[in-house]
C-alpha cells in the first residue's frame, strides 16, 4: 500500500520525569484487550498506584496482573530484599516473554531495577530482542537506559510541564493512585 | 498531614508531539472506573483509534463515550462541516461539564478545534474554571494553548524520542488504533 512494512510486534518505551508513563501503558493494555489480545502486566515497583481497584478491573478485563514488587517500597530499609524481589520479577518477565502466550506484556517501572543495578540491562535487551515474534512489549519508568531506547520501536519522553504537587496539592485518589 | 491541601478536582493536560496523550487519558479513565467514578469521554477528532473495540470496551466498563467527530477527518474537504461538528462537540462537553454528573471527563484531542479556531479557547478556559467542584477534566492534543496550560493542575508534554513510523513501519492494530 504505502510501501511500509508491518512488524509482527513492537517494543514501546515510556520514560521521562512527567506523568502518564504507566497510564499510557494501561491505555495500550486496554486497547489490546479491545482487540482480543491476551495482555499481561508485571509491576516491578510496589506502589499504591493501580493497586486494589485496578487489579480487580484487570480481572474483569481478563488482564493477567502481577504485583511483583509487593512487600517493598522506595522507603524499604532492606535493600537486599528489594534487589532479590526485583530479580524475581525479571525472572517472571523473562519466562512470560519466552512463553509467547501474551500478545502484549507491560513491564511497568522496569527501568528502576535496571538503573539500580538489580537486573542486567544487557540481559533485558537480549531477552526482548530474541522474544517470540508476536509479543509486544511496553517498558515504563524514568531514565530508560540508552540500550533500551536503542531497541525501542517507539519511545516517548513524558516531560513535566507542571505538576499539581508543585503547588502543594496532595495526590488525588482516582487520578494519581 | 503533610501540610498539603486536597483539591476537589483536577485539570490535567497531555500535550506534545509524542505518543501516549490519549492512551494516558484512557489509563486515567480506567483508574477512575476502578474507583467507582462515573467517567465520560468526548472525542473531538474522528479517527480509527479507539473506535469499535474501545467503544465496546467502554460499554463494558460503564464509560460514557461520544465520538463527536464522526463524519469528518483531517482529510475532509468540507471544513465548514468540520468546524460545525467541532462546535457541537464543545457544546456537548460544555453541557456535560456543567451537569456535574461525571467525576471525570476526558476531552480527547480538544486542542485541535481550539488551534484551528473552531472553538474559543477563552470560553473553554471559562467553562473549565467555573465547573462544578467534583468534575476532573483531562484535555489532550498537540500544541495545547498557553491559556489551557495556565489552568492545568498537571500538564505533561509527550515528547517523541523515536517512533516506529520513522522507520517506515505501518501503524499496528491493537497498539496504535
Amino acid at each position: 500500500m504505502s510501501g511500509k512494512t508491518r512488524q509482527p510486534s513492537l517494543v514501546i518505551v515510556n520514560t521521562g520525569d512527567g506523568k502518564g508513563k504507566t497510564s499510557a501503558a494501561m491505555g495500550i493494555a486496554l486497547r489490546g484487550v479491545a482487540r482480543g489480545w491476551r495482555v499481561g502486566v508485571v509491576q516491578f515497583i510496589k506502589s499504591a498506584k493501580w493497586k486494589t481497584g485496578e487489579s480487580k478491573l484487570a480481572d474483569r478485563l481478563g488482564i493477567d496482573w502481577w504485583n511483583t514488587g509487593d512487600g517493598w517500597t522506595w522507603e524499604a530499609d532492606d535493600l537486599e530484599t528489594s534487589a532479590r524481589l526485583g530479580r524475581e520479577a525479571w525472572a517472571l518477565a523473562t519466562q512470560l516473554i519466552g512463553a509467547g502466550d501474551h500478545q502484549l506484556l507491560v513491564l511497568d517501572e522496569i527501568t528502576y531495577p535496571m538503573t539500580l543495578g538489580w537486573i542486567d540491562t544487557g540481559e533485558v535487551v537480549n531477552v526482548i530482542t530474541n522474544r517470540p515474534s508476536g509479543v509486544n512489549v511496553v517498558l515504563t519508568g524514568r531514565d530508560a537506559p540508552d540500550e533500551i531506547l536503542a531497541i525501542a520501536d517507539t519511545a516517548t519522553e513524558m516531560r513535566k510541564i507542571k505538576h499539581v504537587y508543585d503547588q502543594g496539592i496532595a495526590a488525588k485518589k482516582g487520578i494519581d493512585f
